[in-house]
């Protein structure tokens, strides 16, 4: 009986091509990562529910994939509460959260300044849509452990650098700080009680412009002289401004918090430094929008995409949930899946793929020699017995990457093997 | 808040070196049976209930980790017959049921014989103990369209090639036919009607031994001539016996199925000449537990392991399950936890890693673009404040590879850094 074949909704197979691009371009990540003194770790793709449910998670935790306690019965759903009290489990929706848990769990074997390289899938329930998939990859970095502006500086270069190796150009890195942010709309005025909805309309800012924010804002009943100061500056020419004082005074209210522009002001200085003036902006609108950032933020556009590459920030107090003590951390995530296609890496050196093409009538122990003489040679060997039509297995030989293919007899030997260029 | 921090039950996490290992190992792995020319593929990790709980993974679908529907109220708790209509995912509890489910849905994309390899982990709801996870790794070769032997010459090679790349020595291959242990039980005059419940004994044999078996089998009140019979052939002197025909009819009763037989001296003459003699034996009693296998089977044994290596056979039901139309199949599958502390790889050459120790006063963007600069040399760089006490430093750094250490000062150029070794 013929059943349903597709894989679960929202996610994807990987046939052999687009397994092997995708490997290729995450072992450049990896590589990359690593070159910047960064360390792989790995955890289990589920994480208790208590844990993924406690907050830290925002609103990815309503899109976690519950996994079901074992041996439950049909008594069981009849007294509970809450089906989620049936769940032990969860898949993992970011990173972060179980790098948390991690790294309290490990905190002894660690070195003092941690810094992390995870590459992994996560699961969100999500409604599948174009570019939106229900398992996908991220490549997240994080320096747990060291408080200033190194962490920040040491996360932007390795990323860029990173995205700059897979041959990636156009991009820019927008770089906020959260304590800007709050200062700044506490000078413009606005009610602390109502930052947080505040921030989610200005968080819109790319999408529906000065008119829009502005429009929602007053729509919302926020303190019209506040808006009013918020949408004069927001309407002075756009221009994005170098970092340094200057630009960043320039373009926030004053009695924005100085400590966090000093702090922007070493980071914008080194990673220019690094990688050119022009690929970092100051963006005193960039908001991202998870809760448990602290103080840097930061995010990468690109031009042709209407959605960023990738962000991440500090995040000085979530560590603390787990371990009890605060402990600074800050991380950057690229969204993989973001940018996979944008990836065009050179095929690059590698073994030298052949195939021998046999008969029907063919020795299997002269075959399984042969094969064995060729690969200890460093080739790889791919055997096919000959079909009827022969074009065909040709050409998805050459388009799987084979390049030369000779005719197994009798008498053949690994040096009397004649091979003819495939294609 | 702290709160529980370690992993789930039954799942590991990975620190640096462990993670780095396990990478290595399995990047051979993969590079040697892309030599053999196998491609990898990918799957999600969940795939839909109902094909999970189709009957083809055995045993196995007890334990599938199932997950949750979205969106269930506590009135469709109250109405549920049963806790798994509440589940329309699981977590795949083998690379086996998800392969049949790919290839059904991509056959048209696929070659004509398509040799998969599978590098991925799978989740098991078992009782944990020593050395039995619930999320681990299993590494599988699978080859779909070979009705002949060639398939399974070119997954016992390609294996034994690669557990031979890892250094792993002394383990053995022992190979049979489903055919000649269902021909040998008829033979000996078992009733077809009970041939499950004596393979189930039958696959004790090594553990509870001839007498074991027998006593067993007399329980169960098997017909008891055939018991008898089965005992003397158990009996007689043990010693494995090199392939070939003689060989495997000195050890089976009369009668047993003749191209089987045929099918396993031509898989033994082609392996023993690519790996020698002694590392694949014929064992007329090897059962392996899956229903689903039709014809040959294997299974690694290595002396000092009370289980095995892995395994696999010849499965052609199981893929037409899915297609509607039969369609040969076999696989090999490396059960990566069970071997990986055996695995020593040596070192090998990899990108020289040095470490920058820097004062609190050093300016970021110095460090920033020293480690830049010796990055795009082709070091592992790390930046390491320095520490009041900066010897564990200095001992963490060498255990994690770093052989070099240079002190930043605030003239210090990427030529001027004067490094000494680590260690």
């Amino acid at each position: 009986m013929a059943t349903q074949v597709n894989p679960p909704r929202g996610m994807r197979d990987f046939l052999p091509a687009e397994k092997a691009r995708r490997e290729g371009i995450l072992s450049v990540i990896r590589d990359s990562y690593r070159a910047h003194g960064f360390d792989e770790i790995e955890t289990p793709v589920v994480e208790d529910s208590a844990r993924l449910h406690s907050g830290l998670g925002g609103d990815n935790e309503k899109l976690a994939f519950a996994v079901m306690k074992r041996g439950i019965t049909v008594d069981d759903l009849r007294e509970a509460s809450d089906p989620l009290v049936l769940a032990d489990l969860g898949l993992r929706f970011d990173l972060t959260v179980p790098l948390a848990r991690f790294y309290a769990s490990h905190r002894p074997e660690l070195p003092t300044v941690f810094r992390a390289i995870q590459i992994a899938p996560v699961w969100r329930a999500e409604r599948p849509q174009k570019g939106r998939y229900r398992q996908f990859v991220q490549c997240d970095i994080d320096i747990i452990g060291e408080a200033g502006p190194m962490a920040e500086i040491e996360l932007i270069t390795a990323t860029v650098a990173t995205l700059q190796a897979l041959g990636l150009t156009g991009f820019t890195v927008r770089v906020n700080d959260r304590r800007i942010l709050l200062s700044a709309l506490a000078s413009l005025g606005f009610d602390p009680a109502d930052n947080d909805s505040v921030l989610i309309t200005v968080d819109k800012l790319d999408k529906v412009g000065v008119d829009g924010v502005i429009a929602e804002l007053r729509s919302k009943g926020i303190t019209e002289a506040a808006v009013s100061q918020l949408e004069n500056l927001l309407r002075r020419p756009a221009e994005r401004l170098p970092f340094g004082e200057a630009g960043i005074r320039a373009v926030t209210p004053d009695g924005v918090d100085t400590a966090a522009v000093e702090s922007l002001v070493a980071i914008g200085d080194a990673v220019a430094g690094v990688i050119g003036e022009g690929v970092i902006e100051f963006d005193p609108w960039l908001v991202r929008g998870m809760g448990y950032y602290t103080g840097t933020i930061f995010e990468i556009a690109h031009p042709d995409l209407g959605y960023s590459l990738g962000g991440g920030g500090r995040y000085d107090g979530m560590i603390g949930r787990f371990l009890g003590t605060d402990v600074p951390a800050a991380g950057f995530s690229l969204g993989f899946e973001r940018f996979v296609d944008l990836v065009d890496l050179p095929a690059g050196s590698r073994a030298d793929a052949v195939a021998l093409l046999y008969e029907a009538d063919a020795s299997p122990a002269h075959l399984a020699a042969l094969q064995s003489a060729l690969v200890a040679q460093g080739l790889r060997v791919r055997l096919e017995r000959k079909p009827r039509n022969v074009a065909p297995l040709l050409a998805g030989l050459a388009a799987s990457g084979f390049s030369r293919i000779a005719t197994v007899r009798a008498d053949s030997t690994p040096d009397s093997l004649e091979f003819r260029p495939l294609e």
